[in-house]
C-alpha cells in the first residue's frame, strides 16, 4: 500500500530518516566514548528499541513501570526507569520487574529509597538506584550536591538496593559542577558515581562538553525528531521521520482550512524556538496551524500566495510539534519507505500511564 | 475495592453525580421542548451513552465515523456526526453506518455534499445532512445565511441525501439570527430546516433563550463536567464527576511537590474563566499545577499554609481541565460509588481518530 492510500488521520515513520538517525546519534556517542541508552517514550515500540541496541546502545530508558513491562516482554534485559517509585502496588511491580531484567530507577529522597530497599530485600532482587539531582529543570530531584551526597550515603547501606550514581534531566550548565561536586563528597566514604547520567534530545549533540562528568546520555524525542527538535537546532526539516497525513475538510474562507486532526491527533503541546502553532505542514511551509479542536486543525493561510492553497479533499502531511505526545494518542504507526508501506507498527507501550 | 486502593494515576467517576447530572440535564431539555443529543466523545463508553438515551435523549453525536462504529456496534441507533466527510474510503464506510443506523451528517461545501450524494446514491443508503454554519466559531461551517441557503438548495435535489436542517458550534449570539434569515432564505423553495442544531456545554442552561429557533442541543463534557465547566458557571466544584487520583512522589522544596500524572494522564489542554494551571488538587485547592512533563505533574504549594501541605506518598484527587481530552488517553476509567469500584470501563472508543 501507498502511504498516500492511508486514510487520514494517519501518522508514518520514514523508515530512511530514522534509521539514518539511529545510526549517526550511536556514532556520536561511540566516538566520544559515552554510553547512549535511548528513551522508549518516543516510539513506544520495541522494535525500535531493538534497533537502537543493535547499533550500540547499552539498554534503553522507559518512563513508566508499565512500558517497562512491555519492553521487557519483547526482549530488551536492561532498563533504566528515571522515576521516583512509591507506594506499595508499584513497589511489588518493580520487584518483578528486577527479576526479569536488570532494572535501575531513581530516587529524590530517603523516603523512596528505603521503600524501594524494603521491598527488594523482601523479594530478593536488588535494584540499582541512581540518585536524582536538580540541575536547572526544577521538577524532581534533590535539590544540592550536599543532598545528593546524604541521599547516595544512605543508599549505599541499605539492603536490596546498589548506589550506581547520579541522574538528571536536562543537562544543563549547571550539570557538571554540581555532578563533580556530589562525586567529591561521597569520595571519603569510598562511593563512587559509576553512572553520571545525562539527556535531553535539544542538547544531544553537545553531550561530549560534559565530559568525563556525564557519561551516559539519554535522548528519546531524537529517534523521530519534531519541530521543538529543529527549534533547538538538533534537526533539520529533512531529519523530521514522524509525519502526520491529513486531509483538508474544509475550506471555510479564502485564508482559512481546515484538517482532519486536530489535538486528538497531533497533540495539544506548544512549540518552541520562536515558533508558533501546532505543526508544520510540509506542502504549505507558511500556512500557520493556529488553533486546534479535538478533531480540527485550523489553519491560517493568509501567508500562502494566493494561487497556491489547498483544496477540500487534498492531502498534506504534518510534522508535529512534540512527537512523544503524539506517539501516544494512536494505537498504530505506519513506517513507510520510498513512498510504501513497510511495515504497521502497534504502539505496543501507548498509554502505559502507570 | 475502594477508589483509595486503586493504583495512581487513575481516572475514576463519581457515579452518582454522573446520574445525577444526567437526569438534571435531560429534565431541563425537556422543561424547554428542545430536543437532547449529547456528544459522546465526552465518555466514548457506550454504557454511559445507553444511560442518556434512558435519560431521555433523541440520539447521539459522535464526532468521527470510528466513534460512530463503536456506538452503533453497542445499540445505538441515531447518530449525528457534524464533520465534513470526505474521501473515497471514509465514504464507504459512512455507507457503511447508514446500513446500521440513522446517520446524519453535517456539510459546508458543495463539494462534501457530492461526494456523500454520489456514494450514498451508489450504495442504495440515505444520509441525513446538516448544513455546518459559522455563527462565531470561525472554524468549519459556512459564512453567511446566503451560502447556507445555497448549499440547503443544492442538497435538496442530490440523491441519497435528505436536506435536515442547520448545525452550528457553540451556539452565540449570532445562532438566531443567522439560522432564521437561513431558514427565511429556504422558505421560498419550499425548503425546511427542520432541525436546528446548536450546542456547547459552556452555554448548555442557556439554551431556551434561542427557542424556538435552536430546537435541538448537543452537549458532551457536561456528562463529567471539569474546570473549564466550572470557569463557565456551567457547573459548581461539586457537580465534577471525572476525578483522576494521583500520588505524590516528590517533595524536592518546601514550596514544590511532584505527582504522578502530567500531560500523558490530564493532556495539556489550558483552561479558561481566569484559572490557571493543568488541575484543580481537590484536597489542596491552593495548591497550582504550574507546569507538566508527560509523566509529571509539577505544583506550587506556594500558597498553601506551611503545616498543610502533602507528604511523598501522599493521594491526591485532580479535576482535569478538560474531561474529554484526559478520557482520551485511557484504556479504562473506574465507576465509583460511596468509595467503591462499582464498574470498569473500558473507553472503547478512545483513540478513534478516522
Amino acid at each position: 500500500m501507498n502511504a498516500n492510500d492511508l486514510d487520514t488521520p494517519a501518522v508514518t515513520i520514514a523508515l530512511g530518516v530514522m534509521e539514518e538517525t539511529i545510526r549517526r546519534a550511536q556514532a556520536y556517542y561511540d566516538e566520544h566514548g559515552i554510553a547512549f541508552r535511548p528513551h522508549i517514550k518516543t516510539h513506544k515500540i520495541p522494535a525500535i528499541a531493538h534497533k537502537q541496541i543493535a547499533a550500540g546502545a547499552v539498554g534503553i530508558t522507559c518512563q513508566k513501570m508499565g512500558e517497562a513491562e512491555v519492553f521487557l516482554a519483547a526482549g530488551l534485559k536492561d532498563i533504566l526507569i528515571p522515576y521516583n517509585i512509591v507506594g506499595a502496588q508499584k513497589l511489588e511491580r518493580l520487584c518483578n520487574l528486577a527479576k526479569q531484567g536488570t532494572i535501575t530507577v531513581s530516587v529524590d529522597s530517603e523516603y523512596t529509597a528505603r521503600g524501594i530497599s524494603e521491598a527488594a530485600n523482601r523479594e530478593g532482587v536488588e535494584i540499582g538506584l541512581e540518585v536524582e539531582c536538580d540541575t536547572g529543570m526544577h521538577r524532581a530531584g534533590v535539590q544540592t550536591p550536599q543532598e545528593a551526597a546524604d541521599l547516595a550515603r544512605v543508599i549505599a547501606r541499605l539492603p536490596g538496593v546498589a548506589f550506581r550514581g547520579w541522574m538528571t534531566y536536562p543537562t544543563t550548565r549547571e550539570t557538571v559542577a554540581f555532578f563533580e561536586v556530589a562525586s567529591r563528597l561521597i569520595e571519603r566514604d569510598g562511593l563512587k558515581a559509576e553512572i553520571r547520567s545525562g539527556g535531553g534530545t535539544p542538547g544531544m549533540w553537545q553531550a561530549h562538553e560534559a565530559l568525563p562528568t556525564v557519561n551516559e546520555y539519554r535522548a528519546g524525542t531524537y529517534v523521530y525528531f519534531d519541530r521543538n527538535s529543529v527549534g533547538a537546532d538538533a534537526a533539520t526539516w529533512d531529519e523530521c521521520a514522524m509525519l502526520v497525513h491529513m486531509t483538508v475538510v474544509s475550506r471555510p474562507t479564502q485564508d482559512r482550512a481546515i484538517l482532519d486532526g486536530g489535538s486528538k491527533t497531533l497533540s495539544s503541546d506548544g512549540v518552541g524556538g520562536g515558533q508558533k502553532g501546532y505543526g508544520r505542514i510540509v506542502e504549505y511551509p507558511d500556512a500557520v496551524i493556529y488553533a486546534q479542536s479535538e478533531e480540527h486543525d485550523h489553519v491560517d493561510l493568509s501567508a500562502c500566495p494566493p494561487d497556491r492553497r489547498p483544496d477540500i479533499g487534498e492531502r498534506v502531511t504534518v510534522i508535529p510539534n512534540h512527537c512523544c505526545a503524539t506517539t501516544n494518542l494512536h494505537d498504530e504507526v505506519y513506517g513507510v519507505r520510498q513512498g510504501k508501506v513497510e511495515v504497521v507498527w502497534p504502539v505496543l507501550a501507548r498509554g502505559k500511564i502507570r
